[in-house]
């Protein structure tokens, strides 16, 4: 069956938090198969990513801080689906915010569950195509503390095999992108 | 820097609910960019997964109920490590208690940070080898509700190229057991 077509029971609700991207909530639920526990579950409004890749095919990244790992990541640009938005408006903002690029043409490749375990995020991931820098890019958001790099798919694909610090979306997303990178 | 050298300070806690597999937090921080804010994490033990190979080169994946997404997800074998376990014991649990596999090779593939912007967990990803099935698999925790699923890498890889329902820590294993593969 697909998904959202077997919903579990929630018998109680114990705990609500609605915190700054996500929702935090436990609830007593009594699954398909009769199973009762208490669960937690982040609500999540999905995540949108862009795979920008330049004229010249280079990749698009950002080297970002994480507080939750105390460190910096590579990964594509992303950000948080805003209430009410559409994935590819909010990855069109984010492109431009964290890297400065504009990008003309976009391309769904595809849509994942991220953490299936305890969030019902999904990450919507983009090719965008068509770059150009912007002369006067936006101002980020001030938590963000981001550099950008640029990469051939063959060095990211190095990084990733050799174990470099890279998340699960953007994994996921090149292995999405590959069959579109020259 | 590398992860874990650049910790956020912490003015002050404001949440703490641990839960059945992780613990929640929210936190006011001081980011090393000076930004402040309050900000929410999921402290996680971490997870482990398999990628198990048949000597015929099928791989072996679950079909397995997530409640937050209301639903059924094509994964492999994986699960919660538990505290001052190493990931290569969890794993080796799962597998045989998911998919009544036994495996007597292990490798390691690599790790990744599943979701960086509101968790500190990291996927342990395994290529598991020499694989027989138990005469008496053990029994499977309660609330597990799961099918076992026996794929090609050329069938899987198609299946994530189409969009399947198939979650992130999936695909990136995958993406890292492919040099192994015939």
């Amino acid at each position: 069956m697909s998904l959202g077509q077997e919903p579990p029971q929630r018998l109680k609700s114990s705990l609500s938090y609605h915190g700054r991207k996500f929702r935090f909530e436990v609830s007593q639920l009594r699954l398909p198969n009769g199973a009762i526990g208490y669960w937690e579950c982040i609500r999540h409004p999905g995540g949108a990513l862009a795979v920008p890749v330049t004229a010249a095919g280079q990749l698009v990244l950002v080297r970002q801080y994480r507080f939750a790992l105390c460190g910096r990541l590579l990964e594509f640009p992303a950000g948080t689906v805003e209430p009410d938005e559409a994935p590819l408006v909010t990855i069109q903002r984010e492109l431009e915010e964290e890297t400065g690029y504009h990008a003309d043409r976009w391309q769904l490749l595809g849509k994942f569950p991220l953490a299936p375990g305890y969030s019902d995020e999904f990450i919507y991931a983009y090719l965008a195509q068509d770059l150009h820098k912007l002369e006067v890019p936006p101002t980020r958001d001030e938590d963000e503390d981001i550099e950008v790099v640029l990469l051939s798919p063959a060095d990211l694909e190095k990084a990733i095999l050799a174990g470099e610090a890279i998340d699960a979306k953007t994994i996921c997303s090149f292995f999405l992108a590959r069959p579109h990178l020259g």
